[in-house]
């Protein structure tokens, strides 16, 4: 099968196309690189040191004996280039990881928010668009969020993606609907992939275009059984105050001595799933397409579910780090509950890796062994949802400063 | 009161801007001229003559004694143009046109999907933007449409902007909540409505920005009390296959003797609203603004609805034109019912203009006067939602040809 990987030069793209290339089938990432000039923008480095687009493809094929192509294009800009590349390729498969996908990033200011929306919904459009008119007939995968459906608003398990409801009619009968699960994001990134299950909604009605949205858990873990084989195939590992997600940061903090910050009370409960069971998943997306006739179809990608204070702990026992608690730099709830259904995978088969399964060991393995590379200062997340939030978080400045402070690293 | 009107220029925003002008409200047009730009890539031209910006704004000064300054912006693009005014400028209320709004020019092909999306939500994205950044507390009044509901899916009354629900939960039991009705666009236009939503709903929660959407039905007749002013100051008729929206067409076709063309079996039903409503309405959201506590505040701003083969009926039975059937372009049911709340704009005291106050002829008188500067060529509506209506309308070139043949015209 021949698949497009947008975004395939990123965190969950990269393994994901490694992936996909060892089943046999004819990857092409299309990237435009913008993962590596958001670190230059930031001043910071994945943890781990990844290779050259162009060494990574070298090693793999001097490995593996698969090639992957790759084109540079920002499908976000560059419509006719993309347009040409379906013209020209006709693939099976596109799997959509292009997009801007970090909160914190998203809410830094006025030019990541614009910049945010910008990027993704042009670059979603732009694909469906280029569907559209080349006349491709591919499926479409696109990688959406948990997120969009915000957390435990309605106090029940969260389907996928849609929501069965009563309707009562203006002559007090009552009708059931499944509608699309209201959408409720935290954050423009958020906000994002909940605007982008609207453009799904209209192509696959007006164009008959197959999706598979796929609404992700946070995703941690660094290395597959592919980005392990050779240092050029290293996988990032981000642990900066934006791109860092919580349970990768953790114990990632845990393996360099410096306390587990944990924002607000702890309380959040969040979907994961551990970056083997994505490429998974996404393979098993892809063998499994809707129907032309189909609605588009929406899988919970996620394997389990954790409260950030009961991570904190797992992950201080195993690395008896210390956790410190900050201020919440989001506008979020302090608490809450969440029940996850992700039947459909299980029932194709995914057969879950879960935190149990010395995982947690090879992450805090890898962070000891590329710790020399990490800027401690960039640690701490300083991207605030709000003014509220912002000066809420300002004049606690002793606890902020200690966190990031040399000498107070060492305290656990 | 100090009000920015974005997209001041345009169809809505001129007979609005001259409104607000009137009632003594310091009014400042921010456009890009965006809508006489897409009149020249078009090939058309306002059936009325409108005169330039800057000669409307003297026109109204010279004779109202009102000053409206304008501002040359593209809000879409040049952000840092936008935080300034709002930064100097400090406005109490925001109304924003500013979005490209003809559903069949945003499904003419790629080039216009992508525009419509690309103008669209960075237009509303960077205005919210700039409120927060400018720390601007400005009440924000957006023109939504009555199109980000679909037609009748429920078979219900549609309410304003929020739908009653009950939800099974995972024991049995059974709760209400009320939801954002749920989007079902038809158009990409439509779906940038829907997607602005989002928006709106993102910033309000985050940022506590006061907020109204306005879903408007379909405006007809051309002129106010103060766009008859004075032939600088006439308001814009578009009659092209694009812009030109249903009843004004059929209006203006039977004043020309040219067949009144329907799409289909004329069996949609959609909701309409006089210009002197959409003016007032939006004077009465002005003074009626949700507190910052509020959600989104939503008002369904239309008067009446029709099915579209009645009002070709009753505009065949005003002018004495035939009615001709053409194949849909447009991917929708040939049938619907349409029913709509709108109490909310009626307990404010609007006293709605009907089809039957003599604005029909008003309508009919202006079309007349300015046949002169028709192109019959551009009626008819070229733009096909997808490529299984375009092969519908393409074999029954008969039709479509003949419509748009001179010699034709004079049947009736």
């Amino acid at each position: 099968m021949k698949i497009f990987v947008l975004g395939g030069d990123g965190f969950c793209g990269w393994a994901t196309s490694l992936h996909l290339s060892s089943l046999g089938h004819d990857v092409v990432i299309v990237d435009n690189l913008s993962r590596r000039r958001i670190d230059a923008e930031l001043g910071i480095e994945s943890l781990t040191p990844i290779s050259s687009l162009e060494t990574r493809l070298e090693a793999w094929k001097e490995l593996s004996g698969n090639e992957i192509r790759s084109e540079k294009i920002d499908i976000a800009k560059d419509y006719e280039l993309l347009l040409d590349l379906f013209t020209k390729e006709r693939p099976d498969a596109v799997v959509h990881f292009a997009e801007q996908r970090a909160a914190p990033y998203s809410m830094k200011g006025s030019k990541q928010k614009r910049y945010t929306v910008d990027n993704n919904l042009n670059a979603t459009n732009n694909v469906l668009c280029a569907l559209v008119e080349s006349n491709t007939d591919a499926h479409l995968v696109h990688l959406g969020t948990m997120g969009v459906y915000g957390y435990g608003a309605f106090g029940m398990k969260i389907p996928e993606g849609y929501l069965k409801v009563q309707i009562p009619g203006n002559n007090g009968d009552v009708h059931e609907h499944e509608i699309l699960y209201p959408a409720s994001p935290g954050s423009v990134y958020h906000m994002t992939k909940t605007q982008d299950q609207l453009l799904f909604l209209f192509y696959n009605r007006n164009d008959r275009i197959r999706i598979t949205d796929l609404h992700q858990g946070i995703v941690w873990g660094t290395q597959t059984e592919h980005t392990r084989l050779d240092e050029r195939l290293i996988n990032r590992f981000d642990y900066d105050g934006d791109y860092g997600t919580v349970l990768n940061r953790f114990l990632m903090q845990g393996a360099i001595g410096y306390p587990l910050t944990v924002h607000g009370t702890g309380g959040q409960t969040r979907a994961f799933i551990h970056l083997s069971d994505t490429v998974r998943c996404i393979q098993l997306a892809i063998d499994n397409p809707p129907a032309r006739e189909d609605r588009v179809q929406i899988f919970n990608q996620m394997t389990e579910t954790y409260r950030v204070r009961d991570l904190a702990k797992l992950v201080s026992e195993v690395t008896s780090a210390e956790v410190e608690f900050l201020p919440n730099p989001r506008q979020e709830a302090d608490e809450n509950d969440l029940h996850v259904a992700n039947d459909r995978f299980l029932d194709l088969g995914l057969e879950p890796a879960t935190l149990s399964e010395g995982l947690l060991e090879e992450v805090t393995e890898i962070a000891r062994k590329y710790q020399h590379r990490c800027d401690r200062s960039k640690i701490e997340c300083r991207s605030y949802w709000n003014q509220e939030r912002e000066a809420t978080a300002m004049p606690s400045a002793s606890s902020a400063s200690a966190a990031s402070a040399p000498d107070v690293v060492s305290k656990k």
